[in-house]
């Protein structure tokens, strides 16, 4: 068997049977061995950064690691910014990268290139594979830390170790144990809770799940503490039927506006607060002056932690839950504000929100509150150009579930290309573009630095009205039906026709800019 | 002066006057900058990757350095393909980086990432500026680096240190002397020509220029040499008046042909020739065996050597000049083959050639040669979508002479939204795309690399026609007047449409596969 074949069989029996791929000749044989191997699913994407946005949107909803292959260092570095994202979301991920032939490498030939520099800057896990023999052990190494630690495992894969004979497939790795639980974090947990001072309870990781919040909920019911979900969760779960939780603001002003007066703040899978860039004369940490901070649990095993501290502190008690309330359909002229109404009329059931609106963002948290329990999954480590390809991952995972993929135009630029692959594998994705013409947010974040007034020359840059552009058409050539919206009502007939329909759809919602 | 301000004033100073740019937060206070130091030209591009391919292309036709902003450890990783391509090219660029405030950094804000591990993988010179006094000095020393050895400078720059009083613009550095000549080289290359062996003299790096060209014409000329243009030349001057040169194949077998039976290779500015991938049982070393390898010059100074030998072993020969000669223009239906006769016969007078065209190049060579003098830019690297982006860079540097960026499909996806930038710019750029629906190359890879029959997996992979992209609506999605032509007449019509008016185009070439 090459090794390209026991590679695959490894991935298979470890439970990866979805590969995110974008090939160059040195992986051919892999890509051959997907026609021998015809449980592994290869999803093609037109550009790298699309396969591994995919990769972390399918582990966010799967659970479980995909694959991702991708073509030497330039391919990775494709690759980059999505996996940035992926390791900032703790998600697990196995990318093998496809490398010259052992032989061929001291040629430097066009496209050599430090792969194992680039892969260490997002991986806690690479590893070359130097022959047919090991290749089997290696992918089951690689499944193995992606799984254990919720990180990114990368696989060098020469081509002549791949097209070779004597690979071996390898057995899968073990289940990894469940993060252990700190029963001293617990109880201190518990003894501030209880302490009557003022509490913050800071849920994220997988303490942003629906158990999670149920248990947060319990706690913060009980003792009368606060709690917020951290900035951008990897995961989270609500609206009716889980308790209501406002997200830590993006803004440092209005984080410090919410943690103002907290004398004790307890991480339940979140970090502790700090900007999101720093600004002149502003401070980075976010922690009021004079506020203990008490760890909980890191991201993996938050969950855990938070239910023994609500058997702890909230025994019996009922999580508090979010009724089913919709708003209702407004009308007239289009804005982020009553375009979050519209989505919160029609979200469906079970929906998955992939959320990179930025700017709009905001607005869309209350107005979907009520909507029927679904999952929201955010850009993590803000490198732009997550929304559209994590929606195609998300949809790939479940292909029983509604994706809304809620997307800035800017950003929407950096990976147009997943729309392709929505249409080639059918998703259902329905897309919504926030066209308002600009890179709205760095307006907004050019007076918040100091920078001055915006002059012509600056202004430029922020702006994409000159020309226009037009999604309608960007997704019309690319397969995906699209519709353009000025109107609440335009849009929620655009919407609706969209999440009536199977397969995917674009709605094009032209909204004023902010700034 | 606050940092940013310095830094702008140097880079001016130093001859950079354009900034290909792509910005966030942190590079806010370079953005407001543009407004102070109006005679720097800040260029948007939708995509770090744009950003990045137009200054390489800037380069190559500018021959001095543009320089690009980026946005953190994403920002670059988002650039890196076509930095690796630059690399390979040999140009000058001056890369800066914005990076977290200093104070802000050991916080692991959300963007957080190896910047310097990145940089390292393209950059011949790395250096983080540490406070407002030191930016002037550091930029002046990264024009220097990327001037004096045609490389890429990268200059991270904390947000503070951009924003904070106390920036000195620094003088420009001295210019760098040229690469001294190798008097013993030129020697050993001249009695090697007088040897009567069989010699092949492979040209590449500034000896693809007009004068390298004509020196090596002359020599040939004279002493009954061979020569050869290497594989992917990092600007091809060719055309009536310069003498007709073909290239090194991209395939081994066909290199193998042109190469067999040379007793000596010259080197003058290209490398010794190396297979671009490994491929089983075949070498990746092309020369043949027995062949001596004699180095006259690496890329830089490569004309000036081939100058000496010139005039050592030719003194007064005339170099032998292309004549002026147009394919007619073809008719019927549309494949690679005659639409490179279409090109030839209606390339325009001074026409820059920015040539991605992958699978179709090699039908392009021939009936272009006898075309207005022009110069060709190829694909350096390896890394897919460099074409377009190259071309806005191109098209900045020289605004009175025509670009045509002739671009495979697949390839064009990594970067399409270049095509918004020349419209933004309104660059006189015609694009036309080789609609095959396929990664028809590696089609031919495949069965070169021995993978065995295409299979239904595999071949999905290797397929875009479910759905098949749809070029006109893209770039009109875009604000690119585009047109679609499945015959000769209409792809001659549209060419000469897109010729004849200003501003971007893009013409979409229906042509079948080839594999």
């Amino acid at each position: 068997m090459i090794g390209a074949e026991a590679m695959t069989r490894t991935l298979l029996g470890g439970g990866v049977d979805v590969c995110f791929a974008n090939p160059g000749t040195s992986e051919m044989h892999f890509v051959a061995a997907l026609d021998a191997v015809p449980e592994m699913r290869g999803v093609l994407a037109l550009f790298e950064g699309v396969a591994t946005g995919a990769a972390d949107g399918y582990a966010r909803i799967a659970g479980r690691p995909a694959g991702v292959l991708l073509h030497l260092g330039p391919g990775l570095g494709n690759g980059m910014a999505n996996l940035h994202n992926a390791r900032r979301a703790g998600v697990p991920m196995v990318v093998v990268v496809g490398d010259h032939a052992l032989f061929h490498k001291p040629f430097d030939a066009p496209l050599e290139s430090d792969i194992d520099a680039l892969a260490g800057t997002v991986s806690g896990w690479v590893r070359r594979t130097g022959r047919p023999a090991d290749i089997g052990a290696d992918t089951a190494a690689a499944i193995a830390h992606a799984t254990a630690s919720g990180g990114i495992a990368t696989l060098v894969l020469p081509a002549d170790v791949s097209w070779s004979d004597g690979g071996q497939p390898a057995d899968p790795p073990a289940a990894a144990p469940p993060a252990p639980i700190d029963t001293d974090a617990v109880e201190a947990a518990a003894a501030v809770l209880r302490g009557g001072q003022r509490t913050m309870l800071l849920l994220g990781g997988d303490a942003a799940g629906a158990d999670g919040m149920r248990d947060g909920g319990r706690i913060c019911a009980q003792t009368g503490s606060n709690w917020l979900c951290e900035t951008f969760p990897t995961r989270w779960t609500r609206g009716a039927g889980i308790p209501r939780i406002d997200k830590l603001a993006y803004f440092a002003e209005g984080a410090e506006q919410q943690l103002a007066g907290t004398e004790h703040l307890i991480l339940a899978g979140a970090r502790s607060p700090v900007s999101f860039f720093g600004y002149p004369g502003r401070p980075s940490d976010l922690v009021p002056p004079g506020c203990r901070v008490h760890t909980l649990a890191g991201p993996r095993g938050a969950a855990a932690a938070l239910a023994a501290v609500a058997e702890t502190v909230a025994p019996g008690v009922p999580a508090p839950a979010n009724p089913l309330v919709r708003p209702a359909l407004p009308s007239g002229a289009l804005n982020a504000a009553v375009l979050a109404e519209v989505v919160g009329a029609l979200l469906p059931e079970r929906a998955i929100v992939v959320d990179e609106s930025l700017t709009a963002s905001v607005a869309l948290t209350g107005p979907t509150a009520g909507a029927p329990q679904h999952d929201w999954l955010s850009l993590t480590g803000g490198a732009i150009g997550y929304g559209m390809p994590a929606a195609v991952g998300a949809a790939v995972a479940a292909p029983d579930r509604p994706v809304l993929s809620l997307q800035a135009d800017g950003s929407a630029m950096y990976t147009v290309s997943a729309l392709w692959t929505q249409a080639r594998e059918g998703l259902d994705v329905t897309t919504v573009i926030f066209n308002n013409g600009s890179y709205d947010i760095l307006r907004l974040e050019l007076g918040r630095v100091n920078a001055g007034a915006v002059g012509p020359a600056a202004s430029q840059l922020f702006d994409l009205t000159r020309p226009r552009l037009d999604f309608v058409k960007l997704a019309e050539g690319m397969g995906v039906p699209a519709r353009r919206a000025t109107t609440c009502e335009e849009f929620a007939a655009a919407l609706a026709a969209a999440f009536a329909e199977p397969g995917p759809h674009l709605v094009e919602a032209m909204v004023p800019a902010m700034a």
